[in-house]
């Protein structure tokens, strides 16, 4: 990512990520929905958030396709929120974000770890990867055009991340 | 991700996270600074933002050790910020929500892609990964306390994901 031209909106997905989840709030509704909530009063009781707030952001991600609006089954008189695809598409950026948390939050320990629930073994962090899979770091990456995918780009110069002093 | 207890803090590392990053101009500022930007100017000229807001936002940056603002090696009298440790360990988390955004953006047509370095293919789509390496899904994913860790938990019920109507 060192090549200063292609910084320029040039088509990149983060400012649209942003547009729709660039809140705080988005990313805790999220969360709630991951976690298997449904209805308004849950949220409003999970997250202490106003509920005009609530459900002004609520609104929201169903515009943008990450949540679905529906008669819950039970009683259709009552509404669910449901994630769709592309809600439930956000869960590996979540999961950075909060691993990121975790790692770097003063005093961290966690009364619960995200597992797969086969062995029950923690989620491996999640990391950059090349299309054969090997890790990838920031100076591993480089920006090519479309129409030269496959050749090699020069390599980011070095020497550009600093110790926290 | 299905069971609701676990939902409460617990030590959850995403509110630390969304206290760090979770304003929109915060990761436009991260990109810029993952693309090779350093000084003040350069930013502002760069993200079209309000001095006073890039300001406010830089020095937040600062203050959460995710850039570390020093005096520039060629002339002493001007400051440059430049990334930790800690803001690089964004870099899947900026990653992700930018796939997640060019996968779901209309009309995205990318004018250039980034790649590996070495062989200027795509990097691989961020996924999350079990311990031993297999791509897990939201279904796949549980919670488990510290002390049974390695043991088996109750998979996610299915059914929770509707499509966009």
């Amino acid at each position: 990512m060192g090549i200063r031209e292609p910084l320029r909106e040039l088509g990149c997905g983060l400012p649209h990520a942003l547009e729709v989840m660039g809140e705080r709030w988005s990313f805790m509704i999220l969360r709630a929905a991951l976690n298997g909530l449904f209805h308004f009063e849950e949220f409003s009781q999970e997250l202490g958030i106003a509920r005009n707030i609530l459900s002004n952001r609520l609104s929201k991600l169903v515009d943008h396709g990450v949540m679905v609006r529906t008669p819950c089954e039970d009683d259709r008189r009552k509404v669910v929120y449901c994630l769709t695809e592309k809600g439930v598409g956000l869960l590996p950026a979540m999961l950075a974000l909060r691993q990121w948390g975790e790692k770097y939050a003063c005093n961290f320990a966690p009364e619960v770890v995200l597992v797969d629930c086969r062995d029950g073994l923690p989620v491996a962090p999640i990391t950059v990867r090349a299309a054969d899979g090997r890790e990838l770091t920031w100076h591993d990456l480089g920006w090519q055009t479309p129409d030269k995918i496959g050749q090699p780009v020069p390599r980011f110069d070095e020497g550009k991340v600093k110790e926290k002093v």
